[in-house]
């Protein structure tokens, strides 16, 4: 008997209609013969709600007390779902965090889970559907916790992890993962088939689908995924791990980010420290950088260092790199409208030429690159930020996603 | 160092605002150097709004389900209410009710509290304030309950039982309990101290300031009392055992009920037994009998039987009384528009003269009594229900209640 965890995000169950809905997949699902752990999200809108009557109090409201607060929107979302499910004849009891209990560590707001009381819930499995709540759990002090990266999906894919489920699906509000944003590029076509990897730079790159941690986790226990949508029957995407996904297409997806601003230190002493020297005042300013390329030094004693940031930190950079005495370089220019273009495919590796049609691409465009970066499965380019709807559509042509 | 319990129902933590001004209220009884315990109410209005969510899913939804919908209500007051203490520099912290645990016996949603671990909180109690949930619980098998009778008033009570306080406050949106109904009545005066009986009833009657099953609670353990405004810095009204009190006055309170029935059973067998043929099948059908009056038989073998119930179920009380067997009576006669006057007392036994000085007053005003029943404290009649308010400022002003 397949075991399965259904995850439901916030839209998924924003709604009395949406619940029994939502009660209504889970029951097709349980009848169809699996066992089923359903995780759920608080309301849309819910937890914004709660945050704002904390601020009301504090802007600096007690971490503890806020971990209290916002655990009761996943709790009602629970009990609705439970009695929904009920309403419809099947055996459902909420389950949570302390009854579980589902043992996390680390501070409030930002704990993670490392480990729950599968006995119980187990049995209770065997004669009906066990409705948890996502992104919280309790400390080993018994304090209600909150999990902060990843949120509910981290809890669905936990869950998964240590009930040793067959598989993981989260519900959401679009239809799976797509080539690149819907929204802006009309031609985006969803993903069917897509490796953990490739995921992971597509929604740290702005596909924001699902949380990075949570799929990391998922990757790392090798738990296969599928990401669809709660209000269509359409087929989602999956998310497997590599070796078992079978490449047609080099390129999967193109992910672009917004408001980036360029940073070039130009003559830049070149022996070991330098770079550290560079990024660890910015570190410590908690400025967030990005793609970091160091050019070959042409002279053999300077090198060029370009990097990324978010344009808002822009001007708290250049006074950091214009004040620090340790930060040795002739010049510093900057770029305040860029925009960074990925494309992301396990499948270029193997895939001779994906590089060099990426660049023709773009200087079909008369598009000038700025800066390149490259790993294994992901090819980025600086670009002035007026290009970028261009270029994506180019790319996703040319790579033959539309 | 005086242990006290301030209890905040859920006007009182309506808003942000409110629980700010709670905060400080118990600030400062914090600041004076007592242990305090606050126990809460759902923000008000938020029960209602959590049980018409559930019953839109369904009308009779899961009972256990809707208790772990219903607590989430206090929880959130708790860390509100805590958060605020913490930004007044108080150590505060929420406590749940499966934190401490408060363990609960009986059904879903009808629970009442059999213990509570006291050990934890004690020792917080030396170092800060401890925000409790009222209404709710754990059952012995983990279970959230909800408790049916009393609510928040009742988890008070037993905590201050429970922790031996010193004193329970009952704040709510009254300055105190009344000689009568203030919106009707005009000159209903606050009442500075009364009885645990005499309170008893009074809130059976119709003054709703606190719930009957907590005061029975308060009196059976001799738990003193304090029902007083969150918003006035007004004294309350204090309610202690009978012992305490020093009656300058014979009678302490004019209550009245509305929506009264009345139904005479003429000419019943006046043999053992026959009342409670009368009453039983009443019982079965849940309808709540409340005055109960037999008229000494004239002829020595037949009585005449009153009684009174809730006016909506006179039709249903009618049908069995004339259906059922087992009913022997010569006539029924009944009067679906009556009213129950009642003047309550602990002074009324050791006043000569009371009960003439009622019936006298209610003479000169042309109210006709239609039926009479007294207690040790409480002294009842039954009239037209046209003439309820005339009735209750002349007693008030006979008693000197104004």
């Amino acid at each position: 008997m397949a075991k399965k965890i259904l995850k439901f995000g916030g839209t998924s169950v924003g709604t009395i209609e949406r619940i029994q809905h939502v009660a209504n997949i889970i029951k097709k699902e349980y009848d169809s013969g699996s066992q089923i752990i359903a995780v759920v999200s608080a309301m849309s809108g819910k937890t914004n709600e709660l945050i704002n009557l904390s601020k009301n109090i504090a802007n600096d409201f007690n971490k503890r007390e806020l971990d209290v607060l916002l655990s009761s929107g996943e709790q009602v979302t629970c009990a609705l779902l439970a009695g929904a499910l009920i309403e419809l004849k099947i055996n459902a009891k909420s389950w949570l965090n302390w009854q579980i209990p589902i043992l996390t560590e680390g501070e409030h707001s930002n704990a993670r889970i490392v480990n729950m009381n599968l006995d119980k819930v187990n049995n209770f499995l065997k004669k009906g559907v066990a409705v948890i709540p996502g992104f919280q759990g309790i400390s080993k002090n018994g304090d209600i916790t909150t999990i902060g990266r990843g949120g509910s999906d981290a809890t669905a894919v936990a869950i998964a992890k240590l009930f040793n489920a067959d598989s993981c699906e989260i519900y959401t509000d679009v239809d799976g993962v797509f080539s690149t944003d819907p929204n802006k590029i009309p031609v985006a076509k969803k993903i069917e088939k897509i490796s953990f990897d490739e995921m992971l730079e597509l929604s740290s790159l702005g596909a924001k689908v699902m949380q990075s941690s949570a799929v990391q986790t998922a990757m790392m226990y090798d738990i296969p995924l599928e990401v669809r949508s709660t209000f269509t029957d359409r087929k989602g995407t999956k998310i497997f791990s590599q070796q078992n996904i079978d490449y047609t297409k080099s390129v999967t997806g193109v992910a672009y980010s917004k408001d980036d601003a360029k940073i070039t230190l130009i003559g830049v002493e070149d022996k070991p420290g330098v770079a550290a020297n560079i990024f660890e005042p910015l570190n410590k300013a908690q400025i967030n950088v990005d793609m970091v390329i160091q050019n070959i030094s042409s002279d053999q004693s300077t090198t060029d260092i370009t990097f990324t940031i978010k344009r808002d930190v822009l001007k708290k950079t250049k006074e950091i790199l214009e004040s620090n005495q340790n930060i040795k370089y002739k010049d510093l220019t900057h770029n305040d409208k860029v925009a960074k273009i990925s494309i992301v495919g396990a499948g270029m590796v193997s895939t001779p030429g994906v590089t060099y049609r990426m660049f023709r691409g773009l200087a079909e465009e008369q598009i000038n690159i700025l800066a390149i970066s490259t790993s294994e499965i992901k090819l980025s380019v600086i670009i002035d930020e007026e290009n970028t709807l261009n270029a994506v559509k180019k790319l996703h042509t040319i790579f033959e996603l539309n």
